[in-house]
């Protein structure tokens, strides 16, 4: 009874690994290899390990299991579906817009308690799952965390061998509000270091001879250290005192970030001082002398023009890698970055054209921008970072303080919005346009089709600043001629009329589903006009303002990304001080997986939408 | 030449600590302790092992150094005081609004190559820094970071010792585009875990026996192991193959995220199963049952009343954590959660009258979301989590994955905006409304005075779904009496009038700026409304409407935040389809330090400027 044999075991894992598989093939989509590695753990884990409540999967005293790689949810659907909770049906029916078996595991469904798919969270949420059981349940329950290698990648300076890196970590052991958490255990914070790649140093930090000894030993100046050192990054801990020289202040709570009263600065002065005057006593050494002089052409980067024929269906993900390789081309210091989504992004294309223009920086998107901002100091570089979207919120906080930074920093951020499709929520960017438009001085590009991708990716290259260029996933028609000229802050009208009724914006997908209403309004002799704003940040104000006046005065926005600090918002504060209407439509709820066209339609951003919008704002119901 | 004797680095060491002495002292604001710890460690790097060029800081060949414990810039000024390259005046000037000493270090100096501040980043910067000498510049600079102990905060499972944690990582190998950082290598990937205080096990994860026997370790049943494992999470590196089990795919790259060919499947098929049957084979272990059974009283959680007098100068964050207390009074599952900032937000007050409700989750924001959306599974929990507004930002995309798990939780932001003053701008919320409205189904609450944030600190509590609650630095007056109701989306009149020319929305340091505005207006007989929104999501339309209707059609907002995504945009929204024109007073650039006063004259949210922008709209200029 609860026992199972040995076979049993393997004979499960080949079951979940064969359903996994069959049922990614039923979808089109999905991730059957990634499923397929840990077969043999879910079975394990499932029936054997962990204690649950297969009837009722939110019972307070089950064993929790968190899949942090969520994309492998198959092998999880499949567990579930072996233990009697999901039949067959539903499990041959999982990334359908019907089916709460998304392309990402949420909870909707009862045996889900945190979504997943933004890779790196997992063990997180874990951990507060397994404090709760141990500290405020006090219950035997256990959780178990499903974690991904690609999502353990926090080793970017040791992979990349910078042994011209030297971290210092000030070990003065108090924090803001107490003991930080290793107090003054310097081994355990080497050894940290250590296991990412780092040759670790522990040094006395108020011991002047042994921090010039560490720094000798990471410049590789010490041969009998050269097998342990050579190649590697050097950490080296320094154990401090907090307040270290400060009488009744050094290594107690409670004083950072307070100036000492004015009156003691003259006592401890004269307990530190020895020899009042040092001027003239040390030189700095010069520098080598040995960086390339560089000047970057910014403004005068050319590219080779887009060659496509109008109506070639192009996504603008794919226009971008066109685009970042050309440019490439023409400048040596434009330096790709992507975390491990190159073929997704088609950063690839700069990488294959240009391998040592390309920093792969794995799954850590807070270091991928980190990289590229300490990459473009000194005009060392114009760095291209690329990932999905959504995965820029990972980073934004890097982002913001790269302002603070003044730093000149490219994202491209693809899989933006509900067009996306079948992987589901977690993949979609929504907020992006809102966290890029927020950075002071930003640029936000929104190029619609191939060509004003590219030129859009010239422009970012050419211009100074923290530009943001948002990519689709979907293959969508070239609407514009290849000499077609884009501007910042300059839109376009791409359909136009005599009469027009109202003035719509969109901008990717709909702005294809803006074209298409438009086409069928004026079947029916209500005319509109269409514009294509390119960037959302600068907005082409006059050019709004022009268009909705000639239009009665009304406008309608239509997104693929939430309302707050969307292409909505941004018209609506453009135009609010003159007497134009907005209505604006845009992703409301937290979407669900499903084909992309049938998720523009249930969000309520396709053609349909649009038309029923522009009736009711053109002919109101009584 | 060149050389310098021990002493004197001893002698610069005091000189660099009293000069931050005397520095924040002047300032009477900074980080003199967090300073003196690092003196010996600047005056080493300094005056002895780096290269560089003390006439032109940002030299290309130069060595490089990020300070990513940017509070402690003080003995950096020092430093670059020693150099001869900052007069004594300047840093004795350090924070105001006229000096470029920041209170953080940013590139406005030109020996800054990156803004630091936000700690947990300037290792990254710094690698992109040592990465472009290495393999760019191909030059012999180098690049030394100083970090914190405190920003090195990653180990939260095995500091609280959550021995019921299970972390399992399939280590398959490959990535999306091509092998992950480690590859097989299990060993490295272990004492990775390990130095973080994970007990670890390397297995063949295809290996169910492997497997068993590693989760049995994990739940401490052999007692050999007993001494190593015993209060401390597991991590079980298992090593798997990508697609186990498919031939051909196998450990191939170029497979990840593909269905393998319907045709396929049979063959696979057949080739794993050696028994088809495996129904009735198992049995699910149930669970222990021995959780508590826990009803939150979401809804009635009901707090003894705030008890100020009107005038009282509080801080709303001061609030916040009196009523984040006396929540806790009301309801033991209530906890709060701090990245060792709990003396500034002052969710301390709950730590020091409940500590078993309360979780310091030390410099590590992501894991303090992330920790929090653990928490409030399956009811465990309400958590409240707290932190400068700012450094939510660090936590966006768990906050975006929260939503996504329709996650309970609550977020408390402090030190917002300009008003925070000297410590500049890596510490001030310029856009945490805008990421806290982009979350679907969210409510933020931007309470003016501690009524209001005592409110809807209650509030929060007794609402399902993600709440932010915006809380300043500055203690400011109380101004609605203690039985003053509040509701989310229920907006209040702070000062109204007759015939009133506009209606002006502030909300916390700026609607006290407007209620100013709207005294002085009143005197030059033009008179006005002034609005306090409360909630910022979901908003009072009806009553800005009404408002404004009665105001000849004319808003005025005003807000310590950037524009996008912020008040004036959201306020845009609410009105666009209307004939109410509006105009916004925003934060347009990235601010400096100095006083809050002074911040809020010159980036233009001041009684003047709202004074001058009612002018203008009232009597425009001909």
């Amino acid at each position: 009874m609860g026992k199972i044999d040995i076979q049993q075991l393997y004979d499960l894992a080949n079951h979940l690994r064969i359903d996994s598989i069959k049922m990614t093939c039923a979808a089109k989509s999905g991730h059957p290899t990634s499923s397929c590695s840990a077969a043999e753990i879910i079975a394990t884990l499932f029936f054997s390990e962990m204690k649950f409540d297969k009837s009722f999967p939110k019972n307070p005293s089950s064993d929790r299991f968190v899949l942090s790689k969520g994309h492998a949810c198959p092998v999880l659907y499949a567990a579930w579906h072996q233990v009697g909770h999901i039949s067959t049906t539903d499990i041959m029916n999982i990334r359908k817009i019907t089916c709460d078996l998304e392309g990402h595991p949420t909870p909707r469904l009862d045996f889900i308690d945190v979504a997943t798919g933004s890779l790196g969270q997992g063990l997180s949420c874990a951990a507060g799952m397994a404090y709760a059981g141990k500290y405020i349940d006090k219950a035997s329950y256990r959780v178990y965390c499903l974690l991904g290698d690609g999502e353990c990648a926090e080793a970017f300076a040791s992979y990349y061998k910078l042994d011209n890196l030297v971290a210092i970590v000030d070990m003065n052991r108090l924090g803001q509000t107490q003991q930080t958490m290793l107090g003054h255990d310097a081994d355990t914070m080497a050894k940290r270091f250590e296991s990412f790649g780092c040759h670790t140093v522990i040094v006395d930090g108020s011991n002047v001879v042994e921090l010039l000894n560490a720094y000798n030993i990471a410049r590789k100046m010490r041969s009998d250290l050269f097998s342990q050192t050579k190649d590697k990054p050097t950490a080296i801990v320094a154990k401090t005192l907090k307040g270290k020289g400060i009488v009744g202040i050094e290594d107690e709570d409670n004083w950072h970030g307070k100036p000492v009263s004015e009156n003691t600065i003259e006592a401890i002065e004269q307990r530190l001082m020895n020899k009042a005057d040092i001027a003239g006593t040390f030189q700095i050494k010069p520098p080598a002398n040995d960086a390339p002089d560089v000047q970057l052409p910014i403004g005068h980067i050319k590219m080779a023009p887009p060659a496509y024929a109008l109506g070639d269906k192009v996504a603008t993900r794919q226009a971008y890698g066109t685009a970042l390789a050309k440019l490439g081309d023409a400048c040596p210091r434009i330096i790709g970055l992507d975390g491990d989504t190159k073929n997704s992004t088609f950063s690839e294309k700069l990488f294959k054209k240009h391998p040592e223009q390309f920093i792969e920086c794995f799954i850590a998107e807070q270091n991928l921008v980190g990289v590229a901002v300490g990459l473009q100091c000194r005009d060392r570089a114009i760095p291209f970072t690329s990932t999905f979207a959504a995965f820029f919120t990972r980073a934004a906080d890097q982002l913001r303080m790269a302002a603070v930074s003044f730093a000149n920093i490219k994202c491209a951020g693809s899989h933006v919005g509900v067009s996306i499709g079948e992987d589901g929520p977690s993949q979609m960017g929504l907020e992006d346009i809102a966290l890029f438009r927020a950075i002071p001085g930003s640029i936000v590009f929104y190029p619609t089709d191939a060509v004003a991708a590219e030129r859009a990716t010239e422009l970012a290259a050419n211009t100074r600043g923290i530009a943001f260029i948002r990519t689709g996933r979907p293959a969508c028609p070239v609407i514009y001629s290849n000499d077609e000229k884009f501007g910042i802050g300059k839109g376009k009208i791409v359909h136009d009329s005599n009469k027009p009724k109202a003035l719509i914006i969109g901008a990717g997908v709909t702005l294809y589903e803006a074209k298409k209403a438009a086409d069928k309004l004026q079947s029916e002799n209500i005319e509109v006009i269409v514009m294509d704003p390119f960037t959302i940040k600068p907005l082409d104000k006059d050019l709004i303002i022009k268009s909705a006046r000639r239009a009665e005065n009304r406008i309608i926005t239509v997104e693929d990304h939430y309302q707050a600090g969307g292409i909505g918002e941004a018209v609506s504060q453009a135009v609010s001080d003159q007497d134009i209407r907005v209505r604006s439509l845009f992703i409301l709820d937290i979407p669900h997986s499903g084909p992309p066209d049938c998720l523009l339609e249930k969000y309520g951003i396709s053609a349909k939408y649009i038309i029923d919008a522009v009736h009711q704002f053109v002919h109101p119901p009584n």
